[in-house]
């Protein structure tokens, strides 16, 4: 429980501070800044929350993720020198943020009853969906369908985390390596320039 | 209770092969024509579920749809050439689609006790919402507001169905007769260019 | 009751009008003016029941908002020229609208007993996001994230509800006195062209 709240914390706070850095990258003012730091950090757990129905949307329950965000949105203005120079912050923060949210998403479906098949899908919701709202609010196409093994990255991830999970290994133990398991797959994505492109056989000729 | 499932099977595939086109057309990678044709076959459903208090949402509930989407994909891609050539095949199966998705929602929304109006709302609602968030995850204007008399389709659909379920008509045929009301008008309208414009006053002047 | 009634209708139908002039503005069909005056004017309340758990959504349990809003558009069509007229029409609809759904939305999330920082949240989503979704649904960076003290003016109406509510004050006068609040900031804001610009210090170099 305590290691899941402790995932949940920084998992909020990696995505809060990307959805700073993409509202600024936008040029949205202070009101739009805020909403995408909400929506980035907190829209994967609350589409996850809605779909398996859990509500009130579990972040509603305490005040603990809304002043965690209203907290990291200074800061990271502050920083933002320091973030914007570091190029790969935003993805750096990003990779982070799914990586947490993937086994959070899938374990709380697995607590709820749901089949493994369906828990690893809302892992992938969890970790991937607060960025694609962030995207379509911003009017942009979400990253998630033209770069990188994003998802895929995710996709793995759950897999470990509910294979583990089935042999009962430690949850703390088990937490560490699938997120571990999607941080390194992302990172090597992004550096080596992977991707999983789907050339229609239509296309070819 | 077979024959609605059978409708919801064919809907599904129906609507997972158009999701397929539409990514393929968009140049998405491996992930987002997956995503695409979820979100295409399970969106509609997923938000009348939602709407109504239906959760865990349908189709969680096993994972027969999983697999039948995640089978669809490689057997819509494999037979690619064949349905682009067929130039129409898009329009023919985003209609049987949203003909067999209409009648689902109504039937679902009647038996939560819900008035026949709001039931009509729902019935549209399932068939052409997977499409529109298809379009808003794609960055595109929802092909609905701007093409030929889609949601009126299934409108007429949602009508007939619930007037002929009124006369407590049984229900296999009701579903034959009110699904192939929403084809035929879609399918008369692209042919025949039919649309509703909406001028309103203040343009003449 | 009866109050927050007449709240409820009256903002239903402002949003009703302000949707049908941005459909028209985008040159909609007559099925897409009519999504975007049932989503501008039910979405956010949509989204508010969805977050808290209140389903079926509100407005489902009766058709009174469907066919109100069902009647607003052929209104609002038929006044165009006049609504178009007073350019500022668009606008004041707008504001009336979040202005009323504003103290609608905290009510409702204090009434199921939601903590005050979590209800003001949910006004603010309940005033703001039919707007949002009306704008993502045509393609459009919501207004939300680019003009004006939009937002703000939603927030300080719920502070200010929610500090008179804690003191007991009569709730018709409540009402009154925050959604007063809520319109003038707005119109001041429109007026004066006051905004909150977010400057990160990055962009000074």
């Amino acid at each position: 429980m305590d290691a899941i709240f402790l995932v949940d914390i920084c998992g909020t706070f990696a995505f809060a501070v990307s959805g700073v850095l993409a509202a600024v990258e936008r040029k949205f003012d202070l009101f739009g800044v805020i909403i995408l730091a909400f929506v980035t950090s907190l829209g994967g757990g609350t589409l996850r929350d809605i779909l398996i129905g859990s509500t009130p949307v579990s972040w509603m329950n305490s005040d603990v993720h809304i002043y965690l965000i209203l907290l990291t949105i200074p800061l990271a203005y502050f920083f933002m020198n320091t973030l914007v120079k570091l190029k790969k912050t935003f993805l750096l923060f990003d990779t982070i943020g799914i990586g947490l949210f993937t086994v959070l998403g899938l374990d709380k479906a697995i607590e709820v009853g749901l089949s493994p098949v369906v828990a690893i899908m809302m892992g992938v919701v969890t970790a991937v969906f607060g960025g694609v709202i962030r995207d379509v609010l911003s009017n942009q196409v979400p990253l998630i369908f033209r770069k990188e093994i994003y998802a895929f990255a995710c996709l793995s991830g759950a897999i470990v985390y509910s294979s583990l999970n089935y042999f009962g290994l430690f949850i703390e133990f088990n937490l560490m390596i699938s997120i571990t398991v999607v941080i390194s797959i992302r990172l090597l994505a992004i550096k080596n320039k992977w991707s999983i492109p789907f050339k229609p056989l239509a296309k070819r000729n």
